[in-house]
């Protein structure tokens, strides 16, 4: 056995590890103990005990020891129902949505090809496209109001041709629903294939669903994490047959584990619960938008999702996000996310309790200026 | 909207997707249903129901609508633990370790680079190295008992240098364990990481997981799959501190979901049970092994793994999988799989019941003749 050097242990990582890997940090997800969670757009209302007790029964019969249905057949023809699939749609899943993202990004286009994405957006774009070798290209959002600017988008798809474009429909972080004759403009001028990722549709009511049929560059992606089944981690691809195909291809066969697979299938079909909490989280968003606006000195704008995103007084952005912590709220500080994002801040809508707690503390913040 | 354009549509998939890609047919699955499932190397025993029960009650407590933990720090101590791996190593935690080894070849070298692995091994290495534009190597085992061509494949590892080496040990489909000196040549000469995949590694009590701390391009990958739980996709990646944090930065950061951390680490916190039973499915290869050895016409491997290669005789090896499926039993028909796999067939070690079914379905089968 060859004896310990650290040198050459480095000088290995260096060589074998892509600069662009080396240069990232790690992916930091805060401690929530003890805290009223706002931060990650959860659902905030757990099972109630009757379902709680008809899940654990279904997973009694659960074999551990075996692999899970690779197909997922049954839990797929739930999700074709209570999402609306067009019946001429193929379905995929992914372990979540981001699994289906990096699948998209290493699947379509290859080594040095563009992923094109609004900036700012989900996250999760730029970081798959940059740490699998893409070149990630982002066209700025509107500063005022977070729509499309369609003339540089267009422009962008021209110039850069990108194999992939992502839409976030509603948009994350900002909460903003873009222009759906916009949207379409971006499908008609793409040479490659245009992903609408609706993880907030259940908020919007609005979706590219019924037009994948008539575009032949259309995927949607869904998941059910926002609708109240985070833990499960179950993302949705609905794509033609065509599509779908060499997408499965990539696909890991065994990447939804068979708890999932029965405890997404079993809360679906309680959909009606779900769908009573999501119009519950609505009216709350449309509350906690009035109360965040009266607020002097806080820009809220209008959402379509289950979080708001605000901006403080300049230069207090981080502060207030520190604040609201050591007031046992946690909220998510987008300062230094993007350059339209400065000062802004994004709150999950919660139980009203919880919103109501968040508000007093942001008040008593504001009030005594955030810097304290 | 523009109208349906197949032509387009087909054009475009072309254009977009990677000739690899468009090659390959999707992973097929057998149909278990009904049938005595002697195909995907499962732990063939059913959870006692004293631990189910104290499990649905662990499960009660699971937020099924917050994320899980990222971290999953729990879970990880307790691998740790169970798999004693060193102190000085850190794990990485992946939706099986199919997911570990797409990070891995994602991760390390590049567009181009080559992977390499024995011929036969696990068919994911070549599979997920295809797939994302990796250049493929095997070199060929030993044709009569499927040991390492230690020779060839140094000689390979100079001509190609590798970024990654796969080693199986215990081998998939072969069963046997690579004589431990040569992989540490391998390891001697490889400039790229060696990765040795230690998926059945609770069958042969033997491991590469104390030498990580002495090496610095080992990497040790395990999984609870063949332990006996399969069904919650759970593998794990032991390395260098160095090492994991690079491999982090690949992670999808809630790969793990919030079912499969608790129900893995109540399952672990009994691990006494899982070690009797793979005592069990161990002294039931080795008569399993005696047994066919005994059958004329067959040739059987020595396994140090929880499934036995045998051969049948020529011309006869997917007939007989076929027949023994007739006969109520799913076994892995491996011709053609590889060019050192004519007429193989992998069986995996069931329950004394299904085994003695499996023998007796291919005892008939060969006194008849497998052409029947």
């Amino acid at each position: 056995m060859s004896a310990p050097d650290d040198e050459l242990l480095e000088q290995r990582i260096a060589r074998l590890i892509a600069p662009q890997v080396r240069a990232l940090s790690a992916y930091a997800v805060a401690d929530a103990a003890g805290l009223i969670k706002l931060d990650a757009m959860e659902n905030p209302y757990p099972w109630p005990a009757e379902l709680k007790d008809e899940w654990l029964e279904r997973l009694r019969g659960v074999d551990v020891n075996r692999y899970p249905d690779p197909r997922a057949a049954e839990l797929k023809e739930r999700l074709r129902g209570v999402m609306a699939v067009p019946a001429s749609a193929d379905i995929l899943l992914g372990n979540g949505s981001d699994e289906l993202i990096q699948l998209l990004i290493v699947a379509v286009g290859g080594p040095g090809s563009v992923v094109l994405a609004p900036d700012p957006s989900f996250a999760m774009y730029a970081l798959v496209a940059r740490v699998t070798g893409r070149r990630f290209v982002s066209v700025p959002l509107d500063e005022a109001n977070f729509g499309l600017r369609l003339g540089e988008t267009l422009e962008a798809i021209r110039e850069q041709k990108p194999a992939l474009t992502f839409i976030a429909y509603p948009n994350n972080p900002t909460g903003n629903l873009f222009d759906t004759g916009q949207v379409e403009a971006i499908l008609d001028a793409s040479p490659g294939l245009v992903v609408v990722d609706e993880a907030y549709a259940p908020f919007a009511q609005a979706s590219f669903l019924a037009q994948l049929m008539g575009r032949p560059n259309l995927v949607v992606l869904r998941t059910v994490s926002k609708l109240g089944l985070a833990g499960l981690r179950l993302g949705v691809l609905a794509a033609a047959p065509e599509w779908a195909r060499e997408l499965e291809k990539l696909r890991l066969p065994y990447n939804i584990n068979a708890l999932t697979q029965v405890s997404a299938e079993l809360a679906l079909s309680h959909y009606a619960l779900f769908q009573e909490q999501t119009r519950r989280i609505v009216a709350d968003r449309d509350d906690l938008y009035a109360r965040l606006a009266a607020i002097d000195g806080i820009q809220v704008w209008p959402s379509k999702a289950n979080f708001l995103l605000i901006r403080t007084p300049p230069g207090t952005g981080s502060a207030t996000v520190a604040a609201l912590r050591e007031r046992g709220v946690l909220v998510k500080d987008l300062h230094g996310a993007s350059s339209l994002l400065r000062d802004c801040v994004r709150v999950t809508v919660g139980r009203p309790e919880e919103n109501a707690a968040f508000l007093q503390a942001l008040e008593e913040i504001i009030a005594a200026g955030a810097s304290e």
